[in-house]
């Protein structure tokens, strides 16, 4: 996935705004726009690092000039103690961007570094670990590009590039079948359907539907099995609930395709990324 | 603190495009807008709730005539199994909104939870726990609204409301004195002036300075009690650095005003809150 | 197809702004706020409406308190002298919001229009027209929209909801082999992928490849229908290329699924339609 | 008629974003940042070129380092084969920009040959065709544009630079010489004042008002030559209403300055410029 | 001159967020939504109201509830001691508000009655006083409002709406016959021409090249008064330069039609009005 | 005080916008990009630069060539006749960009002019001149800019960032003594609480709730005196009301930290500053 600079550059900017509000009254004070630092961007955690072209965009906002030399890139595994990027500029630029460049690297590698733990968890069964529309409101494109650096499939974007027929809306349609029907006439030929399933009877129905893709929703992994041998390749099949660190390689030994996970964004902490001088 | 309406708006607005993009394909084909459905938002954990008031606009946004009946507010202690508010609607509106108030809600009632433990773990000291700016980019209006919610008191909001001398900014003015000196010279009457001290020498020099604050930066709790007894009422003092729900009552147990800490933004996890309908 | 208010308001907002600029100069000085007029919004020609509640809207922004009775909805067949709204309120709003209300209207009643009669012109072959990415920059949502109200089906709505590999990505992987391998290793589950192929080889090669849809492009009719018998259903077939009125029909009749074309949108004309006082 | 480049930035910018959305997941995967093609931009169409500073600036946006040669520039004539810029860069630039950078160049390039075709159809008769204000909601500035490079004289640029008294204001004024009077106690003295006149006797009633341009609307030819001759120089003539290539040299020939219609913004087809790699 | 609700409103939105950052940190604590208090928005000082649609908007915004009585509206009159507005609503609407509204209606009532006092030192002579583009950048619809409240006659909006020759174009154009004749083969019809004079030679050329509107740039009043005869009514007359309280009614003498100041916007001082509870 | 350029680039496009809407019908005809014009900024009143950098900048938004040297910076004092600035570039860019340019330079400069009148006024005492709340709505960053320029303190910057108790919060509070309590058990650590006291008895309970600054508003000298003597060291006092440049020596002789002036701003002039090519 790839962040283009034009895009996130009103974010960053935003971002930055809110932090300096009517200026940063202790840095404008005590730092000079020409006396020249030199900082090293440390992580002080192990973790898969994301967000160093963000972090070094902070400060080429803050200072057209400043030099900035990368020495990881975003996906690569980082380990406490090494130096991340060497920022070499005037001394108010670096230290009122300092909060605003951290607070998206910390956050975004400890979304990777996350993610990247699930997917090690499933070992060598071919499923990938996906993420869900659980996400920081107006925060979602960093927090996917995260999880991908991390090593996941991305799920959908949001409600426009996918159907997700939920149990809510097989209520509303009155089955799966006449769901999936009023779908087809009206959708897009350019778009998959998907079909949340909580039985195995919904599972017949969604294959007998032709959907494109089964997410068997919080089932026991005995009758995710049954389920995955049903479908076999009529469908793909994603598994969902009860995700964990610990039970994520049992779901990925039934056979599913992938294995979605709002756990991987919503508890993942911070990684500590730090700035010394 | 109080989110007004007309300043969060645009953010949830946003956050609705961000997900509905060129349309919720699913919803718009199988849900019609004269379709009038009950759903309640229930909690599925305890917690201390926040972000009632955003996710009831959420709903509002998306259809003005829409029934919300809110059973708790915010700041309330909720139960697993808790009703928290009534919807009752248009189907189009609570399907396409549902993820988008979910994702403020759940977020930031895990944040108010999270922040309230420690307040909780404090006992009986008078100390209370205070957040930073270690923030999700442009989601910091709505973290210091949730750990407000939680109980705890808010540090400064950003970058123009308060000095705080680190460090670094130690390093450029030569010192302490140096860099209260040139502060106080030009600092509007209006904002306060707080000092980073690593050691007793330096919280010294603070206190000589006659700064309004002294943060007292990964000491051992040893080396803060000696401290606060030094300062005792010429500063406000604020412990950070370590702070754990296990280590949090020791250090208020030497006597600091404010123990502030990222934790309670940067690893609170989201509290699960769902929809049934 | 779904325009919610909240999400329009604001581009109907700008259009505004962009006519009234420093005031409406005639308007704000002949006709008051309280002088209450009656005005009819009539077809002058025969066409499928588009756009009735953006028409609408543009007076309700300029004054809240509006009466407008709509006699007709998106996607009627409307003829020539048919009434389409009643509107009554003051004239100056009635005055001022007449153009930006007809400039919407007639152009996507114009688009739903022209849809519609490349529909028609299929008969009763199971194909779809669909449209294409060539749209006004900054105006595809209405775009988008009035394509649906004319009866088509849509394609993709940006680069991020479906994958289409052109002549230019096979060049750049080298085969179409190769390009899907690269893209299904990397891609989401959620989203699918379509070729562009311009000969019967390619269309072997994609098929091979499990590609989702095979878009037929700029073929001759007796080529597709040799290629619509290889794919049979082992693809969704989209036909494109040379799209007319005249020669839809015969490409219908090769038995593919959607007929994708610009001319519906960036040929088509506005529909007549005015405001009488 | 300029276009400043920081005024189009941000419709460019929002224009990309319309497109790219998440991300284009066929080019991100595909096309490398490294890779350097080159392409070239050519016409498929005979017309007079409009928009090449713009296409060349969205690829520009995408990638500040990539070479563009403009071989022609906007207002020339082209024909079918010519190359109109060469494109040397990163590939991903190129292929997620072609789409976004030719809408622009197609539209406008087309309402500029469309616009010339009816400038010439009046040949060598004085009168100026010019447009109106029937443009796409939110893109006038660049329909305007396409306008003045194919030839036209712009008329007003919205409702605030100059009065047009037309129908609805005169019967809410109670007659021409009224709503004059009323105008001009109020106007600025740097806008001219425009009435609509239906017959004969009106054009009377404006000319002893002294208003500074009188529009024939839809008037016969010979009712307008008796009006041009009433006139003379007492103001600027406009004919209006029923414009089309083949009326439009006839309706000059009555010696009206210059000669209003919609069609060459709302009747004009894309040119159709395509890009090869 | 009219001011939309629609246009305004996010001007004061934005004013409003300036004003309030992360809260009014001490109306939020002492006043309570629901408590209830009754304002009145007096002037301490005489002047031309100008501004009151605009307080009102503020505390809307704030609170769709309250209640405003308004006793006054723009372009009344008013002295020491009157009560313009009746506020009863939420004390943190009416607190937190206050000041955002005050700072509109004071610069605002300012500007009004600035030029009230020039229009009326004209005393019996047909010259209006009209205003220029020197404004505070992004308040320039306001303060054209406000002068306009004061009963000038505006100026051209912006660099769009009316053609202004100055000496600087002059000396680019080679003469004020070149300029006027480039001009014309390029400028809409709808659009005036005004040139700048500073000598009786500049003036003949001037009405020799048949301009609409022609300045006399800091002209003695005798000098004046000699183009003035000689133009007569081949032009609109406007005086500039040294204009005055004192001097205004010299240079009306002179029997021009407009004279324009920038003083009555930028010399004006705020009017003290103030809000009592 | 620092104005970050990526901060006040977008106001300062908004304010060419607002200038140029259209186009500049007149320069776009005249001026050419090519030719390159010389001017120098000159200034034709004395008084104190405030603004180099932001006219600096107009021009480079227009022309990113331009060359632009600057003889003076802002604080420097200027006298009539200075040059300020020598531009060299685009006669279209320096044309179009002259007004705006100017209109920021001159305001600005007039109110640090007038400010550092009001400082100057005070001679040797103590005190300092500071600002209020009294902005231009949007334009507050900039006045409080050119106020510190002008060599005042500032005051809080909006309502979040200090806590002012003023007679109405007192009211509803009951009294000073509550509304501190109040605001105490509620307000962040970080931030200051002033309180607006009529009388010598609300000093001595404001002196009692150990509020770190006092107002004395609108006293007498004499009462201001024996207030300040009462509160010595206990708190910042500010003096408010009746601050003119004829008075202010006055009460800063009794003793206040701090005199408050709406007047510096609000009243102030703009300062003549002109461009000669």
């Amino acid at each position: 996935m790839i962040l283009h600079d034009f895009i996130i550059e009103e974010h960053i900017k935003n971002a930055l705004k809110e932090d300096i509000g009517f200026g940063d009254i202790t840095t404008d004070i005590l730092a000079s726009e020409d006396k020249i630092i030199k900082a090293e961007m440390n992580t002080r955690e192990d973790g898969i690092l994301c967000g160093i072209d963000i972090a070094a965009l902070v400060f080429k906002i803050l200072s057209p000039e400043i030099k900035l030399r990368k020495l990881y890139k975003d996906g690569d595994k980082i380990s406490k103690g090494d130096t991340l990027m060497i920022i070499e500029g005037s001394s108010r630029a670096v230290l009122t961007g300092e909060r605003t460049a951290l607070n998206y690297i910390q956050r975004l590698s400890g979304i990777a570094t996350e993610t990247n733990k699930y997917q090690k968890a499933i070992g060598n069964y071919k499923a990938r670990i996906t993420d869900t529309r659980k996400n920081t409101p107006n925060f979602r494109l960093f927090e996917k590009y995260a999880v991908a650096t991390g090593g996941a499939k991305l799920h959908r974007f949001n409600l426009s590039d996918c159907v997700m027929i939920k149990d809510n809306h097989i209520q509303l349609a009155g089955s799966i079948t006449n769901a999936v029907n009023q779908i087809r006439n009206n959708l897009s030929h350019a778009h998959k359907i998907e079909v949340e399933c909580d039985t195995f009877e919904q599972v017949k129905e969604a294959v007998n539907a032709k959907v494109d893709i089964i997410m068997l929703d919080n089932m026991p992994c005995e009758l995710m099995k049954k389920c995955v041998e049903f479908i076999k390749n009529s469908a793909i099949i994603e598994a969902s609930g009860n995700v964990t660190l610990e039970t994520i390689k049992e779901i990925a030994s039934t056979g599913v395709d992938v294995i979605s996970s709002s756990a991987i964004v919503a508890k993942a902490k911070t990684l500590d990324i730090g700035l010394d001088i």
